[in-house]
């Protein structure tokens, strides 16, 4: 691979950008404050959340279901949760904004500096399961500098469904060989090279807590393995 | 109206953002020089060009073809456009590559700074008949300071059909009616408003070159109706 042959970065978001544990944590205890809810250990609330994530998406994978962005799945997980959890009494609206927890995630502390030198080369495009709002509404919250939000909604799949990365590579007008897929699972990278893109692995070894057993190392021959995305744009030359 | 139950303006782009006369028709005198084609009035060959564009979609909306991104009808009409012009001899390579003169538009001098100045306050997103390629690398070579690339790509329908506006309000999560039409066609605003979208005129009396006669005043009730994109900033308080 000469880097010169890539065109445009595909980015993972939920892990690989941003911190969604901590950041949900963070929204988790700002909400149990405005509604008095108390005892719940916010951390372990965000990765139960997050554990409702991929079977929430497998039915729509399945066909099981039509269409669905995340924003709504998300609400629907949230609600099982609250149930299970006892929380009650909150109107939609209430429910509704702690469901955009997930439109208010941090990134990583190299992020921003490393996006913003990746893109003087490069067409950085999302490539995350997340919808158009959420990503569009974190970005500007968090300075995200992406050229374009490309992914699940607008490739009608969510990863690893081969046609995420392809409709997102079409979309581009670009061959899957031109674009770089950037992730810190390893699972999404071996989805993301069975079509032809190319893969950068950057770990994210805090994104599950203290006690991260997944994706602490690579786990294929990826074109890249990057310590954050500060070494990834020093070996992309950026 | 008050400005702030707008949450997003939504921009139409040929025309309204950048001058597409002017700039095609730099991109065919270098194209010219560089093959050697003599003889050819580059502004006509602009007008002509972009005349072949409402046609191209026709067939689109009315079902005759299945969805066919900005790109390919540009080139067909190319096609038509050179062998009219006994323009011969060219690989496929490089009428591609005069294709994509419509991606290296210029803005109007107004328009960066308005922007910049819009983005404080609004999500900005495209909202035009050009596809997504077209749209980023526009943005990239013009530094346009999108959040996100919507229309008719994303819609998966060409203005004016409704599908185009209420798609593009869909994927931000917004109502109709929380999203502004920047234009400065007044074709495009009767269609936007007929969906719920509020209306904003921005006249480009140059679009057509000397002596145009469309679209040199508001023909409808709009919300606003601005000199440019700095006037429309200010009366959006940005």
């Amino acid at each position: 691979m000469h880097r010169d042959d890539i065109k445009a970065l595909g980015f993972d978001v939920f892990g690989t950008v941003v911190d969604w544990r901590s950041s949900v944590a963070r929204e988790g205890r700002e909400f149990g404050a405005r509604h008095g809810v108390t005892g719940v250990d916010w951390e372990r609330f965000a990765d139960d959340w997050r554990a409702l994530y991929q079977p929430s998406m497998t039915r729509v994978r399945e066909g099981e279901r039509p269409w669905t962005v995340l924003d709504v799945l998300h609400r629907e997980s949230l609600a099982a949760l609250l149930e299970r959890d006892g929380i009650n009494g909150l109107s939609e609206a209430e429910a509704d904004d702690f469901n955009r927890a997930w439109h208010r995630l941090d990134p990583w502390p190299d992020v921003v500096a490393g996006l913003t030198r990746l893109k003087q080369r490069y067409i950085l495009a999302t490539l995350s399961n997340g919808n158009i709002a959420l990503m569009v509404n974190m970005a500007r919250r968090a300075s995200l500098p992406w050229d374009v939000i490309l992914g699940a909604e607008v490739a009608r799949a969510y990863k690893p469904q081969p046609e995420a990365y392809l409709g997102t590579a079409r979309a581009l007008g670009l061959a899957p060989a031109q674009c770089m897929m950037v992730a810190a699972h390893n699972g999404d990278l071996h989805a993301a090279a069975a079509t032809g893109f190319r893969t950068a692995f950057v770990a994210r070894p805090a994104e599950h807590g203290p006690g991260q057993t997944t994706d602490l190392e690579p786990t294929g021959d990826w074109d890249i393995v990057a310590s954050d995305f500060l070494d990834l744009a020093n070996q992309l030359g950026c």
